[in-house]
Protein backbone atom coordinates (compact mmCIF):
# COMPACT_ATOMS: atom_id res chain seq x y z
CA UNK A 1 0.00 0.00 0.00
CA UNK A 2 1.09 3.63 -0.73
CA UNK A 3 -0.07 6.44 1.58
CA UNK A 4 0.47 10.28 0.45
CA UNK A 5 -0.35 13.29 2.24
CA UNK A 6 -1.93 15.60 -0.54
CA UNK A 7 -3.07 19.07 -0.20
CA UNK A 8 -5.92 20.47 -0.57
CA UNK A 9 -8.40 22.86 -0.19
CA UNK A 10 -10.58 22.86 2.94
CA UNK A 11 -13.49 25.62 2.72
CA UNK A 12 -11.39 27.52 1.07
CA UNK A 13 -8.81 27.36 3.39
CA UNK A 14 -5.40 25.54 2.70
CA UNK A 15 -5.28 22.11 4.13
CA UNK A 16 -4.10 18.75 3.77
CA UNK A 17 -5.34 14.97 3.99
CA UNK A 18 -4.08 11.48 3.63
CA UNK A 19 -4.77 9.39 0.75
CA UNK A 20 -4.35 5.80 -0.51
CA UNK A 21 -2.62 5.55 -3.75
CA UNK A 22 -3.95 3.18 -6.57
CA UNK A 23 -2.35 3.44 -9.60
CA UNK A 24 -3.22 6.56 -10.81
CA UNK A 25 -5.82 7.19 -8.60
CA UNK A 26 -5.50 9.14 -5.25
CA UNK A 27 -8.07 8.35 -2.38
CA UNK A 28 -8.77 10.40 0.65
CA UNK A 29 -9.07 8.38 3.92
CA UNK A 30 -11.41 10.42 5.36
CA UNK A 31 -10.79 11.89 8.81
CA UNK A 32 -6.83 11.71 9.10
CA UNK A 33 -5.26 15.03 8.09
CA UNK A 34 -2.15 13.85 6.84
CA UNK A 35 -0.07 10.10 7.34
CA UNK A 36 0.97 11.05 10.44
CA UNK A 37 -2.31 11.49 11.90
CA UNK A 38 -3.54 8.43 10.60
CA UNK A 39 -0.34 6.15 12.29
CA UNK A 40 -1.83 7.25 15.69
CA UNK A 41 -4.67 4.83 14.49
CA UNK A 42 -3.37 1.60 15.78
CA UNK A 43 -5.48 -0.02 12.94
CA UNK A 44 -4.00 2.35 10.23
CA UNK A 45 -3.89 -0.33 7.96
CA UNK A 46 -6.98 -1.22 7.95
CA UNK A 47 -8.84 1.73 8.14
CA UNK A 48 -6.07 2.96 4.90
CA UNK A 49 -7.07 -0.46 2.77
CA UNK A 50 -11.02 0.31 3.41
CA UNK A 51 -11.18 3.91 2.79
CA UNK A 52 -13.33 5.22 -0.29
CA UNK A 53 -13.14 9.12 0.43
CA UNK A 54 -13.23 11.55 -2.84
CA UNK A 55 -10.11 10.50 -5.14
CA UNK A 56 -8.02 12.83 -7.06
CA UNK A 57 -5.45 12.43 -10.34
CA UNK A 58 -2.18 11.25 -8.93
CA UNK A 59 -1.11 13.40 -11.71
CA UNK A 60 -0.57 16.77 -10.91
CA UNK A 61 -1.96 16.39 -7.30
CA UNK A 62 0.30 19.07 -4.67
CA UNK A 63 1.77 16.61 -2.02
CA UNK A 64 3.30 17.33 1.20
CA UNK A 65 6.25 15.65 3.28
CA UNK A 66 4.55 12.17 3.67
CA UNK A 67 4.05 12.79 7.06
CA UNK A 68 4.59 16.59 7.42
CA UNK A 69 5.27 16.91 11.27
CA UNK A 70 7.09 13.42 12.59
CA UNK A 71 7.44 13.62 16.46
CA UNK A 72 10.84 12.74 15.85
CA UNK A 73 13.60 12.91 12.78
CA UNK A 74 16.37 10.94 13.80
CA UNK A 75 19.27 10.67 11.50
CA UNK A 76 21.84 8.44 10.81
CA UNK A 77 24.98 9.31 10.18
CA UNK A 78 28.34 7.24 8.67
CA UNK A 79 25.77 4.52 7.43
CA UNK A 80 27.03 3.56 4.08
CA UNK A 81 30.87 1.97 3.73
CA UNK A 82 32.08 4.37 0.38
CA UNK A 83 30.22 7.50 2.35
CA UNK A 84 32.45 6.82 5.54
CA UNK A 85 35.65 6.13 3.08
CA UNK A 86 35.00 9.44 1.29
CA UNK A 87 34.99 11.50 4.26
CA UNK A 88 38.36 10.18 5.87
CA UNK A 89 36.35 7.95 8.67
CA UNK A 90 36.51 4.05 10.10
CA UNK A 91 33.73 1.64 9.80
CA UNK A 92 31.33 2.56 13.25
CA UNK A 93 30.95 0.34 16.06
CA UNK A 94 27.82 2.51 17.25
CA UNK A 95 25.35 4.86 14.63
CA UNK A 96 26.20 8.19 15.13
CA UNK A 97 22.74 10.00 15.73
CA UNK A 98 21.47 13.46 15.49
CA UNK A 99 18.33 15.27 15.01
CA UNK A 100 16.46 17.68 12.40
CA UNK A 101 13.63 19.03 13.18
CA UNK A 102 10.06 19.12 11.40
CA UNK A 103 9.98 22.71 10.00
CA UNK A 104 13.07 21.39 7.76
CA UNK A 105 10.72 18.77 5.45
CA UNK A 106 8.96 19.89 2.32
CA UNK A 107 7.11 17.84 -0.28
CA UNK A 108 8.21 15.86 -2.48
CA UNK A 109 7.89 18.33 -5.71
CA UNK A 110 8.42 21.64 -3.92
CA UNK A 111 10.90 23.74 -4.38
CA UNK A 112 13.66 23.63 -1.66
CA UNK A 113 15.05 26.78 -0.34
CA UNK A 114 18.35 27.93 -0.93
CA UNK A 115 19.30 30.47 1.94
CA UNK A 116 21.11 33.97 1.87
CA UNK A 117 23.04 32.74 4.50
CA UNK A 118 25.14 29.48 2.91
CA UNK A 119 26.45 28.93 -0.71
CA UNK A 120 27.46 25.33 0.60
CA UNK A 121 24.14 23.42 0.04
CA UNK A 122 24.80 19.96 -0.18
CA UNK A 123 22.58 16.93 -0.93
CA UNK A 124 22.17 13.29 0.88
CA UNK A 125 20.00 10.95 -0.44
CA UNK A 126 18.54 8.75 2.23
CA UNK A 127 16.03 5.55 2.70
CA UNK A 128 13.74 6.90 5.84
CA UNK A 129 12.18 4.65 7.73
CA UNK A 130 8.87 5.60 9.42
CA UNK A 131 7.76 4.05 12.49
CA UNK A 132 4.09 2.61 12.55
CA UNK A 133 3.59 1.03 16.21
CA UNK A 134 5.17 2.36 19.65
CA UNK A 135 7.89 1.13 21.38
CA UNK A 136 10.37 1.20 24.02
CA UNK A 137 13.93 -1.05 24.09
CA UNK A 138 12.27 -3.18 21.22
CA UNK A 139 14.44 -5.91 19.83
CA UNK A 140 16.37 -6.27 16.95
CA UNK A 141 13.59 -9.31 15.87
CA UNK A 142 10.78 -7.53 17.23
CA UNK A 143 11.75 -4.15 15.20
CA UNK A 144 9.98 -4.82 11.93
CA UNK A 145 6.38 -5.21 13.67
CA UNK A 146 7.33 -1.46 14.89
CA UNK A 147 8.13 -0.17 11.06
CA UNK A 148 5.32 1.06 8.95
CA UNK A 149 7.22 1.43 5.86
CA UNK A 150 9.52 3.41 3.83
CA UNK A 151 10.07 6.44 1.75
CA UNK A 152 12.89 8.87 0.03
CA UNK A 153 14.54 11.56 2.12
CA UNK A 154 17.19 13.88 0.92
CA UNK A 155 18.54 15.15 4.29
CA UNK A 156 20.12 18.11 2.64
CA UNK A 157 23.01 20.05 4.51
CA UNK A 158 24.59 23.31 4.47
CA UNK A 159 28.23 21.96 5.17
CA UNK A 160 29.58 25.36 6.08
CA UNK A 161 26.78 25.73 9.28
CA UNK A 162 27.33 22.04 10.05
CA UNK A 163 31.28 22.33 10.61
CA UNK A 164 31.18 25.73 12.05
CA UNK A 165 31.05 23.35 15.92
CA UNK A 166 31.69 20.11 16.07
CA UNK A 167 27.38 19.69 16.29
CA UNK A 168 26.21 19.35 12.85
CA UNK A 169 22.43 20.29 13.87
CA UNK A 170 22.62 23.96 12.57
CA UNK A 171 23.69 22.81 9.00
CA UNK A 172 21.17 19.91 8.82
CA UNK A 173 17.84 21.55 10.16
CA UNK A 174 17.29 24.29 7.86
CA UNK A 175 13.51 25.73 7.23
CA UNK A 176 12.30 24.13 3.92
CA UNK A 177 15.14 22.08 2.67
CA UNK A 178 14.48 18.66 3.54
CA UNK A 179 12.41 16.77 0.60
CA UNK A 180 10.58 13.46 2.33
CA UNK A 181 8.18 11.55 0.02
CA UNK A 182 6.54 10.92 -2.14
CA UNK A 183 4.94 8.03 -0.69
CA UNK A 184 4.93 5.74 2.65
CA UNK A 185 5.37 2.18 1.16
CA UNK A 186 4.25 -0.19 3.77
CA UNK A 187 7.00 -2.70 4.53
CA UNK A 188 5.20 -5.79 2.78
CA UNK A 189 5.80 -3.90 -0.46
CA UNK A 190 9.15 -3.00 -0.02
CA UNK A 191 12.43 -4.78 1.10
CA UNK A 192 15.57 -3.27 1.38
CA UNK A 193 18.36 -3.48 -1.01
CA UNK A 194 17.75 -1.59 -4.09
CA UNK A 195 19.23 1.19 -5.52
CA UNK A 196 19.44 4.81 -4.45
CA UNK A 197 20.19 7.82 -6.30
CA UNK A 198 20.91 11.43 -6.41
CA UNK A 199 21.09 13.77 -9.73
CA UNK A 200 21.75 17.38 -10.17
CA UNK A 201 20.46 18.54 -13.17
CA UNK A 202 20.10 14.98 -15.11
CA UNK A 203 23.89 13.62 -13.90
CA UNK A 204 24.35 10.60 -11.19
CA UNK A 205 25.59 12.28 -8.12
CA UNK A 206 25.13 9.11 -5.83
CA UNK A 207 24.42 5.43 -6.80
CA UNK A 208 24.29 2.87 -3.88
CA UNK A 209 22.08 -0.25 -3.15
CA UNK A 210 20.35 0.74 0.00
CA UNK A 211 20.95 -3.28 0.84
CA UNK A 212 24.71 -1.59 1.75
CA UNK A 213 23.83 0.46 4.65
CA UNK A 214 25.66 -0.44 7.66
CA UNK A 215 22.99 -0.37 10.41
CA UNK A 216 19.60 -2.32 9.29
CA UNK A 217 16.69 -0.57 9.90
CA UNK A 218 15.58 -2.92 12.02
CA UNK A 219 18.83 -2.76 13.84
CA UNK A 220 18.73 1.27 14.17
CA UNK A 221 14.83 0.44 15.19
CA UNK A 222 16.54 -1.46 18.37
CA UNK A 223 19.56 0.74 19.30
CA UNK A 224 17.03 4.02 18.88
CA UNK A 225 14.40 2.60 21.22
CA UNK A 226 16.59 1.37 23.83
CA UNK A 227 17.50 4.98 24.49
CA UNK A 228 13.79 6.79 23.72
CA UNK A 229 10.22 5.70 23.04
CA UNK A 230 9.79 5.59 19.22
CA UNK A 231 6.20 6.96 18.33
CA UNK A 232 3.86 6.00 15.37
CA UNK A 233 4.92 8.75 12.61
CA UNK A 234 8.88 8.97 14.13
CA UNK A 235 11.39 8.95 10.96
CA UNK A 236 14.28 7.35 10.74
CA UNK A 237 16.75 8.41 7.88
CA UNK A 238 19.14 6.22 7.57
CA UNK A 239 21.86 8.11 6.05
CA UNK A 240 23.60 8.30 2.86
CA UNK A 241 26.46 6.84 0.79
CA UNK A 242 29.16 7.94 -1.04
CA UNK A 243 28.62 10.81 -3.89
CA UNK A 244 28.03 14.02 -1.47
CA UNK A 245 28.81 17.40 -3.40
CA UNK A 246 30.97 17.96 -0.47
CA UNK A 247 33.65 15.30 -0.97
CA UNK A 248 33.63 15.84 -4.68
CA UNK A 249 37.22 16.97 -6.47
CA UNK A 250 36.20 20.25 -6.61
CA UNK A 251 33.57 20.50 -4.21
CA UNK A 252 30.28 21.27 -5.44
CA UNK A 253 26.79 22.29 -4.33
CA UNK A 254 23.22 23.27 -5.39
CA UNK A 255 22.63 26.25 -7.60
CA UNK A 256 19.87 28.45 -7.74
CA UNK A 257 17.63 27.35 -10.92
CA UNK A 258 19.38 23.52 -10.40
CA UNK A 259 16.81 20.24 -10.36
CA UNK A 260 17.45 17.53 -7.44
CA UNK A 261 16.27 14.48 -8.56
CA UNK A 262 16.42 11.94 -5.49
CA UNK A 263 14.99 8.25 -6.15
CA UNK A 264 14.64 4.88 -4.60
CA UNK A 265 13.88 2.17 -7.43
CA UNK A 266 10.14 1.31 -5.40
CA UNK A 267 9.34 3.94 -3.75
CA UNK A 268 9.83 6.86 -6.40
CA UNK A 269 11.47 9.72 -6.31
CA UNK A 270 11.66 13.51 -5.21
CA UNK A 271 11.88 15.95 -7.51
CA UNK A 272 13.13 19.93 -6.18
CA UNK A 273 13.45 22.80 -7.96
CA UNK A 274 16.86 24.86 -6.15
CA UNK A 275 15.27 28.09 -5.55
CA UNK A 276 17.14 30.79 -3.19
CA UNK A 277 15.41 32.69 -0.56
CA UNK A 278 14.33 36.14 -1.22
CA UNK B 1 3.81 35.75 35.94
CA UNK B 2 4.35 32.35 37.09
CA UNK B 3 3.07 29.62 34.71
CA UNK B 4 3.29 25.80 35.58
CA UNK B 5 1.31 22.74 34.06
CA UNK B 6 -0.28 20.73 36.76
CA UNK B 7 -1.21 17.13 36.51
CA UNK B 8 -4.90 16.33 37.51
CA UNK B 9 -7.65 13.97 37.29
CA UNK B 10 -9.87 14.63 33.94
CA UNK B 11 -13.17 12.20 34.64
CA UNK B 12 -11.03 9.67 36.50
CA UNK B 13 -8.13 9.53 33.82
CA UNK B 14 -4.59 11.08 34.22
CA UNK B 15 -4.72 14.94 32.82
CA UNK B 16 -2.73 18.25 33.17
CA UNK B 17 -4.07 21.84 32.59
CA UNK B 18 -1.83 25.12 33.04
CA UNK B 19 -1.98 26.83 36.29
CA UNK B 20 -1.09 30.53 37.32
CA UNK B 21 0.87 30.64 40.62
CA UNK B 22 -0.30 33.49 42.79
CA UNK B 23 1.75 33.02 46.01
CA UNK B 24 0.78 29.31 47.32
CA UNK B 25 -2.26 29.22 44.96
CA UNK B 26 -2.76 27.54 41.38
CA UNK B 27 -5.51 28.65 39.53
CA UNK B 28 -6.33 26.29 36.58
CA UNK B 29 -6.69 28.33 33.03
CA UNK B 30 -9.67 26.74 31.61
CA UNK B 31 -9.15 25.50 28.24
CA UNK B 32 -5.30 24.64 28.22
CA UNK B 33 -4.04 21.16 28.93
CA UNK B 34 -0.57 22.70 29.62
CA UNK B 35 1.77 25.78 29.49
CA UNK B 36 2.82 24.85 25.66
CA UNK B 37 -1.07 25.11 24.63
CA UNK B 38 -1.20 28.26 26.23
CA UNK B 39 1.35 29.94 24.65
CA UNK B 40 -0.32 29.10 21.22
CA UNK B 41 -2.93 31.26 22.40
CA UNK B 42 -1.16 35.03 20.92
CA UNK B 43 -3.21 36.39 24.00
CA UNK B 44 -1.59 34.12 26.42
CA UNK B 45 -0.49 36.54 28.81
CA UNK B 46 -3.87 38.25 29.21
CA UNK B 47 -5.50 34.93 29.25
CA UNK B 48 -3.07 33.50 31.89
CA UNK B 49 -3.47 36.82 34.05
CA UNK B 50 -7.35 36.54 33.80
CA UNK B 51 -8.04 33.46 34.81
CA UNK B 52 -10.02 32.54 37.56
CA UNK B 53 -10.60 28.58 37.08
CA UNK B 54 -10.65 26.37 39.71
CA UNK B 55 -7.71 26.46 42.42
CA UNK B 56 -5.35 24.25 44.50
CA UNK B 57 -2.81 24.46 46.88
CA UNK B 58 0.88 24.53 45.42
CA UNK B 59 2.01 22.93 48.80
CA UNK B 60 1.94 18.92 47.51
CA UNK B 61 0.84 20.22 43.65
CA UNK B 62 2.22 16.73 41.14
CA UNK B 63 3.74 19.18 38.09
CA UNK B 64 4.52 18.14 34.82
CA UNK B 65 7.18 19.33 32.79
CA UNK B 66 6.84 23.09 32.55
CA UNK B 67 5.84 23.05 28.51
CA UNK B 68 6.03 18.79 28.27
CA UNK B 69 5.84 18.56 24.50
CA UNK B 70 7.74 21.58 22.98
CA UNK B 71 7.66 21.28 19.44
CA UNK B 72 11.49 21.41 19.47
CA UNK B 73 14.43 21.65 22.25
CA UNK B 74 17.76 23.16 21.07
CA UNK B 75 20.32 22.80 23.33
CA UNK B 76 23.72 24.81 23.56
CA UNK B 77 26.89 23.54 24.58
CA UNK B 78 29.95 25.03 25.11
CA UNK B 79 28.23 28.22 26.47
CA UNK B 80 30.15 29.34 30.14
CA UNK B 81 33.65 29.76 30.17
CA UNK B 82 34.43 27.89 32.98
CA UNK B 83 32.77 24.70 31.67
CA UNK B 84 34.59 25.53 28.53
CA UNK B 85 37.60 25.85 30.22
CA UNK B 86 36.99 22.80 31.95
CA UNK B 87 36.28 20.76 29.11
CA UNK B 88 39.17 21.89 27.46
CA UNK B 89 38.43 24.00 24.93
CA UNK B 90 38.28 27.38 23.72
CA UNK B 91 35.52 29.95 23.66
CA UNK B 92 33.38 29.67 20.49
CA UNK B 93 32.44 31.66 18.05
CA UNK B 94 29.42 30.06 17.33
CA UNK B 95 26.78 28.41 19.77
CA UNK B 96 27.41 24.63 19.38
CA UNK B 97 23.44 23.65 19.03
CA UNK B 98 22.12 19.83 19.55
CA UNK B 99 18.51 18.22 20.08
CA UNK B 100 16.83 17.06 23.24
CA UNK B 101 13.48 14.81 21.86
CA UNK B 102 10.65 15.98 24.26
CA UNK B 103 9.91 12.38 26.26
CA UNK B 104 13.13 13.16 27.91
CA UNK B 105 11.41 15.60 29.66
CA UNK B 106 9.93 15.30 33.11
CA UNK B 107 8.42 17.29 35.81
CA UNK B 108 10.18 19.12 38.46
CA UNK B 109 9.81 17.12 41.32
CA UNK B 110 9.67 13.39 39.46
CA UNK B 111 12.20 11.18 39.62
CA UNK B 112 14.85 10.99 37.20
CA UNK B 113 15.74 7.46 35.55
CA UNK B 114 18.75 5.99 35.61
CA UNK B 115 18.93 3.19 32.85
CA UNK B 116 20.41 -0.20 32.68
CA UNK B 117 22.19 0.89 29.90
CA UNK B 118 24.48 3.82 31.59
CA UNK B 119 26.41 4.26 34.69
CA UNK B 120 27.85 7.79 33.47
CA UNK B 121 24.54 9.60 33.95
CA UNK B 122 25.89 13.31 34.90
CA UNK B 123 24.25 17.16 35.53
CA UNK B 124 24.32 20.32 33.73
CA UNK B 125 22.07 22.96 35.39
CA UNK B 126 20.90 25.14 32.74
CA UNK B 127 18.48 28.09 31.76
CA UNK B 128 15.82 27.73 29.84
CA UNK B 129 14.15 30.08 27.75
CA UNK B 130 10.71 29.50 26.29
CA UNK B 131 9.54 31.00 23.07
CA UNK B 132 6.69 33.16 23.37
CA UNK B 133 5.79 33.85 19.70
CA UNK B 134 6.90 33.08 16.41
CA UNK B 135 9.48 33.86 14.17
CA UNK B 136 12.52 33.40 11.50
CA UNK B 137 15.08 35.37 11.12
CA UNK B 138 14.52 37.75 14.22
CA UNK B 139 17.10 40.26 15.08
CA UNK B 140 19.19 40.22 18.32
CA UNK B 141 17.36 43.52 19.01
CA UNK B 142 13.79 42.23 18.61
CA UNK B 143 14.39 38.76 20.18
CA UNK B 144 13.09 39.87 23.67
CA UNK B 145 9.31 40.16 21.54
CA UNK B 146 9.86 36.43 21.18
CA UNK B 147 10.81 35.02 24.66
CA UNK B 148 8.21 34.51 26.89
CA UNK B 149 9.82 33.69 30.16
CA UNK B 150 12.91 31.37 31.69
CA UNK B 151 12.59 28.24 33.34
CA UNK B 152 15.16 25.68 35.15
CA UNK B 153 16.33 22.46 32.98
CA UNK B 154 19.06 19.82 33.51
CA UNK B 155 20.82 18.35 30.61
CA UNK B 156 21.16 15.02 32.00
CA UNK B 157 23.73 13.52 29.51
CA UNK B 158 24.81 9.41 29.43
CA UNK B 159 28.36 10.15 28.92
CA UNK B 160 29.42 6.84 27.45
CA UNK B 161 26.26 7.20 25.44
CA UNK B 162 27.24 10.98 24.51
CA UNK B 163 30.86 10.06 23.48
CA UNK B 164 29.81 6.56 21.52
CA UNK B 165 30.18 8.94 18.21
CA UNK B 166 31.08 12.15 17.09
CA UNK B 167 27.82 13.21 17.70
CA UNK B 168 25.97 13.77 21.54
CA UNK B 169 22.34 13.12 20.71
CA UNK B 170 22.43 9.54 21.78
CA UNK B 171 23.50 10.29 25.40
CA UNK B 172 21.33 13.59 25.44
CA UNK B 173 17.95 12.40 25.20
CA UNK B 174 17.29 9.69 27.36
CA UNK B 175 13.28 8.67 28.48
CA UNK B 176 12.30 10.51 31.76
CA UNK B 177 15.90 11.95 32.25
CA UNK B 178 15.51 15.73 31.91
CA UNK B 179 13.66 17.42 34.85
CA UNK B 180 12.09 20.81 33.71
CA UNK B 181 10.52 23.90 35.37
CA UNK B 182 9.27 24.26 37.97
CA UNK B 183 7.40 27.16 36.40
CA UNK B 184 7.60 29.39 33.20
CA UNK B 185 8.56 32.94 34.98
CA UNK B 186 7.55 35.78 32.45
CA UNK B 187 10.51 37.78 30.88
CA UNK B 188 9.23 40.82 33.31
CA UNK B 189 10.06 39.10 36.44
CA UNK B 190 13.52 37.63 36.02
CA UNK B 191 16.60 38.86 34.21
CA UNK B 192 19.33 36.89 33.41
CA UNK B 193 22.05 36.94 36.28
CA UNK B 194 21.47 35.42 39.41
CA UNK B 195 23.60 32.37 40.54
CA UNK B 196 22.44 29.15 39.19
CA UNK B 197 23.47 25.41 40.99
CA UNK B 198 23.36 21.96 41.25
CA UNK B 199 23.53 19.99 44.03
CA UNK B 200 23.66 15.86 44.77
CA UNK B 201 22.66 15.39 47.83
CA UNK B 202 22.98 18.57 49.24
CA UNK B 203 26.49 19.00 48.13
CA UNK B 204 26.59 21.90 45.55
CA UNK B 205 28.52 20.72 42.05
CA UNK B 206 27.92 23.51 40.34
CA UNK B 207 27.23 27.24 41.39
CA UNK B 208 27.69 29.98 38.43
CA UNK B 209 26.24 33.22 38.05
CA UNK B 210 23.83 32.77 34.52
CA UNK B 211 25.20 36.52 33.48
CA UNK B 212 28.84 34.20 32.42
CA UNK B 213 27.00 32.89 29.70
CA UNK B 214 28.89 33.37 26.37
CA UNK B 215 25.94 33.54 24.30
CA UNK B 216 22.94 35.44 25.50
CA UNK B 217 19.34 34.45 25.14
CA UNK B 218 18.65 37.41 22.74
CA UNK B 219 21.51 36.15 20.80
CA UNK B 220 20.24 32.63 20.39
CA UNK B 221 17.20 33.48 19.34
CA UNK B 222 18.42 35.44 16.25
CA UNK B 223 20.90 32.68 15.09
CA UNK B 224 18.13 29.78 15.81
CA UNK B 225 15.85 31.31 14.29
CA UNK B 226 18.33 32.61 11.20
CA UNK B 227 18.01 28.75 10.29
CA UNK B 228 14.61 27.55 11.49
CA UNK B 229 11.41 29.32 12.55
CA UNK B 230 11.07 29.49 16.49
CA UNK B 231 7.43 28.67 17.71
CA UNK B 232 5.75 29.52 20.32
CA UNK B 233 6.51 26.51 23.13
CA UNK B 234 9.86 25.70 21.42
CA UNK B 235 12.55 25.77 24.24
CA UNK B 236 16.38 26.92 24.22
CA UNK B 237 18.35 25.07 26.80
CA UNK B 238 21.26 27.60 27.08
CA UNK B 239 23.89 25.16 28.31
CA UNK B 240 25.95 24.64 31.32
CA UNK B 241 28.65 26.38 33.13
CA UNK B 242 31.49 24.16 35.22
CA UNK B 243 31.20 21.36 38.01
CA UNK B 244 29.95 18.31 35.27
CA UNK B 245 30.40 15.05 37.04
CA UNK B 246 32.41 13.98 34.33
CA UNK B 247 35.35 16.59 34.79
CA UNK B 248 35.90 16.01 38.07
CA UNK B 249 38.99 14.27 39.20
CA UNK B 250 38.06 11.60 39.91
CA UNK B 251 34.76 11.48 37.47
CA UNK B 252 31.38 11.55 39.49
CA UNK B 253 28.12 10.46 38.03
CA UNK B 254 24.73 10.06 39.67
CA UNK B 255 23.92 6.91 41.67
CA UNK B 256 20.67 5.31 42.73
CA UNK B 257 19.05 7.27 45.73
CA UNK B 258 20.59 10.15 45.85
CA UNK B 259 18.45 13.57 45.35
CA UNK B 260 19.95 15.72 42.50
CA UNK B 261 18.84 19.79 43.26
CA UNK B 262 18.77 22.42 39.77
CA UNK B 263 18.14 26.18 41.06
CA UNK B 264 18.18 28.85 39.66
CA UNK B 265 17.55 32.67 41.64
CA UNK B 266 14.03 33.74 40.98
CA UNK B 267 13.03 30.88 39.32
CA UNK B 268 13.06 28.13 41.32
CA UNK B 269 14.18 24.76 42.15
CA UNK B 270 14.11 21.13 40.61
CA UNK B 271 14.01 18.14 43.06
CA UNK B 272 14.93 14.75 41.68
CA UNK B 273 15.31 11.52 43.45
CA UNK B 274 17.71 9.35 41.06
CA UNK B 275 15.67 5.74 40.73
CA UNK B 276 17.55 2.70 38.71
CA UNK B 277 14.69 1.54 36.10
CA UNK B 278 13.57 -1.82 36.61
Amino acid sequence: MKLLTLRISLEGQPGTVAVRQDGDVLTEIDGFADVGALLQDPAWETTAAAASGATHALDGADLAAVVPSPGKIICVGHSYRNHIKEMGREIPEYPTLFAKYSESLIGPNDDLALPQESDTVDWEAELAVVIGKKGRRISEADAVDHIAGYAVLNDISMRDYQFRTVQWLQGKTWENSTPFGPALVTKDEFTVGPLMSSAVDGEIQQQTPTGDLVFTPEFLVSYISTIITLNPGDVIATGTPGGVGHAQNPKRYLQEGQVLVTAIEGLGQLTNRVVKEA
